[in-house]
């Protein structure tokens, strides 16, 4: 994961260079809000499972590196102050911290319509097809009824009391979607036939939804260091999550039931897709 | 014009349907946002444009809405409190008025995100192809190094004082670059030849400047009731406006020349551009 890690730092480098002009600091904060950081996770999905079809890994990268900035935008608005209020992201303060409110939502407006640039350019991939695939598949994951559309449940959460089900729906579309479509990007840049990529989507909505629980897990059990975001805010904010629902124990079995079933889907492909069983158990082990 | 308004606003109310589920109030603030009200310049551009070509309206009609939607992402995030802070738009309270700021935020970015999927689906054109460079035109009008930017600007704009290059360069990324789109949009979809879309994005440049300067021109000389917006905003900000830099007399006369100037780019369309040409003088002429 550190090598991808790296190659994607590198792309995302190279796509958003510095700028000398009066605009600068809005290309600096979408550098600070999108370098630097992070697990890329979805990166490696996106690279691991491109990589089960033998695509290119400068071609999967650009795609990585699309998926990531969509990433990064939507931290940088939940961060805002109308939003959760986040202080610090990635060990560092959050980009409306750093520069100020007004560049943090031009910065996350930026990047989000700048990795619909880079997946439609002709650089990403010869077939216009594939690219017009990718752009929808994004486009549907981080709209209205994928990450936006959680976003909007996850702060009616803090004034109404979910049930299990609408909990599972909005941790699907905030998180879970983004995660599904990272590793089904692969299956589209590989051209996969349709059992291929519904194996990927079904891992990848498992892995999602057991990422997610790990997530509400460190909210409660993580220090500040280990995870470098505030902890305690879905507590604090009197939200419904896995965890308050479940409780501790039952919410960490169910999340390793989930990456063992994630795992099973992956069977199909022999044993070529070990990379991706591998993020599974990673989910569940992480401490940050 | 009032009959593009009227199938683009017809096309947006079929594409983000309301919803009764969970997160329906962040559909209802997009709705909110994007239907019932504007000029719908960018939309009649795209109508128009595509119509010189012989494009089908049932597939520019879908252009023309999810460039529309791009463009009022845009005024619902220049609305925002840490923004221009604005109380009124189209005669309306704005959105973070009318609903919260968190939802402006989230309503702004689903309109983006959802004008992308709508574009990448293949109900917009048969060609792939075509898609893909919708998409890239469009990303890059509204991206970082256009409609984004030019908004970066223009918060610099309140501490420095631009000189007329620096203001021109402005307000081409802050409004011209989304316009020039519009009318280039239908010399893409109609797979118009260089010559033919070359002139379009002259043209849309023109028009574009013509269009700003006429908007300071309102911004000093309109009242709220006949613009629908807060008007003396930039002055009472400071800003450097074209009127401010060249003054009222100059700046009409600049309007014109530029009108002027656009209509004869359409030259090489014989008589087919008319409609195109009155959008030019309609412009200059504009109270709201």
């Amino acid at each position: 994961m550190a090598e991808t890690a790296d190659l994607v730092e590198r792309e995302i480098d190279r796509l958003i260079a510095p700028s000398d002009l009066a605009e600068g600091k809005l290309i600096d904060a979408m550098r600070y809000g999108s370098l630097g950081g992070g697990k890329r996770l979805r990166p490696f999905l996106v690279m691991s499972s491109a990589d089960l079809f033998g695509v290119n890994p400068s071609c999967s990268v650009r795609v990585a590196a699309a998926v990531e900035l969509v990433h990064c935008y939507s931290l940088i608005h939940d961060d805002l102050p109308a939003m959760d209020d986040g202080m610090l992201r990635r060990g560092r303060p959050t980009v409306h911290r750093q520069f100020d409110e007004a560049t943090a939502i031009l910065a996350g407006d930026g990047l989000l319509t700048f990795a619909f640039e880079i997946l439609a350019e002709p650089d990403t991939h010869e077939d216009p097809n594939v690219r017009c695939q990718l752009v929808t598949a994004l486009a549907k994951a981080a709209g209205p009824h994928g990450m936006v559309g959680g976003q909007m449940l996850d702060l009616i959460a803090e004034h109404e009391t979910f049930d299990l089900g609408t909990t599972t729906r909005l941790q699907r579309m905030k998180t879970g979607d983004m995660i599904a479509v990272s590793a089904e990007a692969g299956g589209i840049l590989g051209k996969g036939a349709p059992a291929q990529r519904h194996a990927l989507r079904a891992y990848a909505h498992d892995l999602g939804l057991a990422f997610q629980i790990v997530d509400d897990l460190l909210d409660v059990e993580g220090t500040e260091q280990e995870t470098g975001k505030t902890v305690g805010r879905d507590a604090a904010a009197g939200k419904a999550t896995f965890v308050s629902i479940l409780g501790r124990d039952r919410a960490r079995i169910q999340a390793e039931t989930l990456a063992a079933q994630a795992k099973a889907h992956l069977d199909i492909f022999d044993g070529r897709a070990d990379m991706l069983k591998a993020v599974a158990d990673f989910v569940v082990a992480r401490r940050a």
